[in-house]
């Protein structure tokens, strides 16, 4: 007899009561160069098809974890200001009520209202934030809530001391001046990445901002800021994975730009991504 | 407070106890040339986000309607038996349910069991086959069950004078052949239509198959064997409305193979006519 | 001696004292589906490296016109209210300067404040709305500047009885009936504008509004919200064409979305149109 | 026992004593604007493979024909004379030898020495020349054999009176003036075709060049000129099928350039035209 | 005098009396994901214009080979039973001719009955299976013969001892476990190959049966099922000449998907390693 | 108050007596393989938007500098004699007047008369010549101005111990051959460029010709012949590096070829090359 096929991302995994929630969101409103990370959640999920939910670098299966994929969070697309509020109350909510998330972009900027709402919960957070660009303008085309900004909003609340910037190679000579003065400031590449994760106690609430611009251009076309010199997914897994073990009490993967990757290989990538980060959290 | 959105065709619409089911068929195995298909249910349900479920043509809307979009059915690749049997057994259940239904393909070679099932419970069935091609090989690569044999796998069981053949005009010299022999072939275009529907009497029972590729490469790029000289979107929009107030046991849109369609203008085409079939049928 | 080639739309034109300007609104803001038209005005640019400047429909030639690219305005991408307003301001201090604008968008909401510029200086002004989608919702995603409201917008000071609507298929039950209590609706194709130009007189300021979505998406696939059913490029540029010799005091030609024109034939439609309109105006 | 497939066009056809050869002239060196139609010939074969041997419109098939593919010429791509010279050089060769040539372009330049070869040998020929654009610039970029000059090249030497100039709806003012001197000049669409058919002897000798951008964009987007309010396919078919019966000595199918045509519909739509125009002359 | 072009991949070559043969399998029945390797074989031979037939890495040319390119076999798509008869009982064939093959897919299916037809011939036959997906499935969609199989089917009669998988990265639970119990499993990488190769008698008949998606999605975005975290073409390439002097009876290089291959990238990557292992053979 | 966009890559910077001009080359006349490469400089100007002015690597910034974009020089396609005439004299007459350029290409074989130029200007000038390919053939297609024979046509002035042939992985027997037999020939990598950085003083005059296929498809899919086994960005980069402080009396940057280019990350390559050699002159 016939059964009907399911597309979805996690389509084996728990309802509304998981402790772990995946979600969208489908935003790009402050994109002025490439929009399209607005595609990025569906594209993360079409993609997961092709990837197993084994992973044999942790030795686990997202069948063993229970995880509700909660679809994608409705924004409204011309006022960032009502955007970042509708995002915050969301997270905050979800936070309320003891359960975790893993967020897919998107773009970048819906982090700050995230790692807002878990720094609400957890005064003591610390967060990695991996990417490409510094984010660190005050503000970008007149807008403080702008994909340009988004370091300097989250560093509006949490104390430098405990926010980590890894892997960012991009931006201007006023970002990178002012990045420099950051206690934990580490250009370039993810070479410093071990020492880090040494120095950072295993039971500190952590939030994982990952802007998927990061990776090189050749590992990673698809996103709307390419920008060359980055690290390969290998470095970048490596990274994660040093965070094994660590209480990371949410996470997000932002800016895959669908467009920009016709062979869908930056999919698979962001996917691949996705799993091993849950496989991580769960 | 954010709500979640939801991306499927008809979200609004009922659910298993719907008198008319949407269903894919995500199926290509037998296309030798340009395999695709398969991605063609998905697409249409992506594609209707940007289509109105109000139609100012037939001045119906979608949400009036009670529809259920069950969601794909999962077939065996290699096994074209077997396919065609799972088809078969499924929409006969349906059937036996009182349930008709409306089937977004996926390659034509599904709809010989489709019309099967029909047939098995309405044995005064009639068939409209839309087509460029006139699929009328007794078998093609030494397969019986393949897309270019559909019309010939339904007149297996169906008397021809039931069978109208609309608008088709590719196939070799044995098929026109064969297809001028039949009582009622219209080839190249749909200036007959009018003719048919004044001939067929309104309570007849009647199953509508229609591959998308008789529709201009112009009009429809995005299918696995585009044929020039095909007709608008119009004309078969105009056609299909002929049948306004007929009784349409079942129905499906077969042949969107998105990969070819990279202005996403075939899905666009694809969704709108599968609204317009599910508001005729409704 | 080698010379520098010159790639701009425009380049034999006259400087800012030309009567007539081209200028773009690189702007897609409130597009929630498709983004992309903000590419459009450059791309017109380029297309129409490939088109030539004499026209053999109108016996006219570009380069005997008086005309000034001035390129695009730069507007804040995350505020629709401050858009609108910029775009107003510039539209409204051209017109005082005596210079009529034919513009190139971006997305259709843009339309609104050129139309309300024109309004405000010719207050006896007539409006061609050439559009796929009635545009007519009160507020659209909460937004009531977006551009599934620009009709609404148009005749919150326009006297309906200046406004013709012109080969609108698309929208909503509410839209439609409100768009057939309008005195000048004239939906589906652009049969009825022999007469509508037959009853506009001749030395009436007159608005063109043109979302270039009115084309059938066989002709025009590069745009956001691509809509079956629609006119050829020649019906469009025949009805067009019927206003030879009015008094067309502003133009707007919008929604060519590029990265969905992948053979760039659409870019070729829309340097085209933008050719004959400003032909037409010169 | 398994055996090789076949991929070519004509891979059941006549070898090099056939009557009529089909090849190619992969050669688009003075392209200024889009270059690819090089690729035109290989893709023309490769979409050979979709489309059937059997023409329901002419009711003749491929197969009955004796027709060599002789492949594709060679071409040096740097120096325009020599290209024409061996281009005029091979077609004298085969005229020699009795063998009737449909050719597949390449850009329309090649044109000119194709059908100087065929007035050498048939001094009465006439020359139907089907196009978007006029082609009589005296020189273009400072070269007398580019693909704009084309129509200027066969007037060298060909009697204006015997030179068919259809539908051409893009050129300079210069070329127009020019063109409406000639004694046959049909231009903007084929509605004169059947008076033109009427005043040709069937037995004159008769060259058909045909620049596939006489196509709209809507049915051709795949070609380096695209250019809007052209003709449909079934136009273009209609036509050719006028000189059913006629003496065509020669006949070339230019311009298809197939990477601009990503969905492979424009491939499809040559390949058709090039089976039609075989069996015409067959 | 004009000449023709030839494009095939190896036209200086040998006719059907060369030890080694070149032929393609453009077959991707089983896939359910991304289909489209069947165009492999052929954009292989397309690319190889762009690929110099001499090798700087290995000093040798493949002009001072004897290789015939036999073209494509020809299958029937909806039978893997079929396809894989048809596919063993041709290599079969071969071998008992004292023919070598140099194979390229389509899916890697068909690579279980290519190394049984090699097994057969030289039952101390040794495999490398180079691969980022273990292909260790019993079966997968019900299919024995799929392409997540082909390990399992190749072990149904080879000695475990005498098979060598490298460089998988992909794969469920079962799978690994599998795998890790299997004498010579080097996961992840091809760092283990040179001891690998160490270890192998160099008269011992080799196969080398390669699945190009063992290269990174950076690398190789043009394959059905792409992977992250493979390795470069380098390290591919470093690992195959390890085996240079050794006695290869037979290889295949299977699973590039052109239409994923935007820039034809892969392509060029498929037709590089194509080149290296007929001189590794040759 | 609006003001208008520019996108131009160095909006900022000087006017004609400017001390470093920025120019393109759109010129791809001599490729026989795969055209393009005349939409390289329009479209490294056009990614210029998606990368910074400041280099972190560096500790510099573009708008310090005082550079004019020069725009393209217009050349006649089908004469490579007169583009290389046009060429050498415009880089000379820069030259004359003290200007300094870096050229934006176009396909490679413009470098010569470029080199060419500079030589006239310094008799002990010095050529760093980065390629994947030898382009040491006497002459190609019988022409000895194309792409394949740049570093010869560069040999026939250029004392060849003033040569660096860096990188270069492709050729045929004979050049490579040819290379090996040169003073500095340093195949496959870029591993020697320190050794020769070293072995240079840095008051001599220096032309850096960089054919960005040399970077590996991985990194740079969007070129015209591209090649496996090829260098990163960051080892290029390193390499370019290495010549911080030397006399650099000119510089182009060829064969970026957009239309491979579909995710646009190669032009963001490029554009990042450029930016850091403008640097590096400045």
């Amino acid at each position: 007899m016939a059964k009907f096929s399911a597309v979805r991302f996690l389509e084996a995994s728990g309802g509304e009561d998981a402790p772990l929630w995946l979600w969208g969101i489908p935003y790009d409103g402050t994109m002025s160069h490439r929009p399209g990370a607005r595609f990025g959640p569906d594209e993360i999920r079409n993609a997961s098809q092709g990837i197993e939910s084994y992973s044999p670098y942790q030795g686990k299966d997202l069948v063993d974890l229970v995880i509700h994929d909660a679809g994608n969070i409705d924004l409204p697309f011309s006022s960032p200001e009502k955007a970042v509020e509708e995002i915050r109350s969301f997270a905050r909510d979800l936070l309320r009520r003891g359960i975790r998330s893993c967020v897919m972009g998107g773009e970048h900027s819906a982090s700050a209202p995230l790692v807002g709402a878990a720094f609400e919960r957890y005064p003591d957070l610390a967060v990695l934030h991996f990417d490409a660009h510094c984010d660190m303008r005050q503000s970008y085309g007149g807008n403080p809530l702008s994909h340009a900004s988004v370091a300097r909003r989250i560093l509006d609340f949490l104390p430098a001391f405990r926010y980590y910037a890894l892997g960012m190679r991009s931006g201007d000579r006023d970002e990178f001046e002012f990045a420099r003065a950051l206690p934990h400031f580490h250009p370039f590449n993810l070479d410093d990445v071990p020492a880090v994760a040494d120095s950072i106690p295993k039971e500190r609430p952590l939030y994982v901002t990952l802007d998927l611009d990061i990776l090189d251009t050749a590992f990673f076309p698809g996103t709307g800021a390419p920008e060359p010199m980055g690290v390969s997914v290998k470095a970048l897994h490596d990274a994660l994975l040093r965070f094994k073990g660590f209480r990371i009490v949410g996470a997000d993967v932002m800016e895959l730009s669908p467009h920009y990757d016709t062979s869908r290989a930056s999919s698979a990538v962001a996917s691949f991504i996705v799993r091993e980060m849950l496989l991580l959290m769960g």
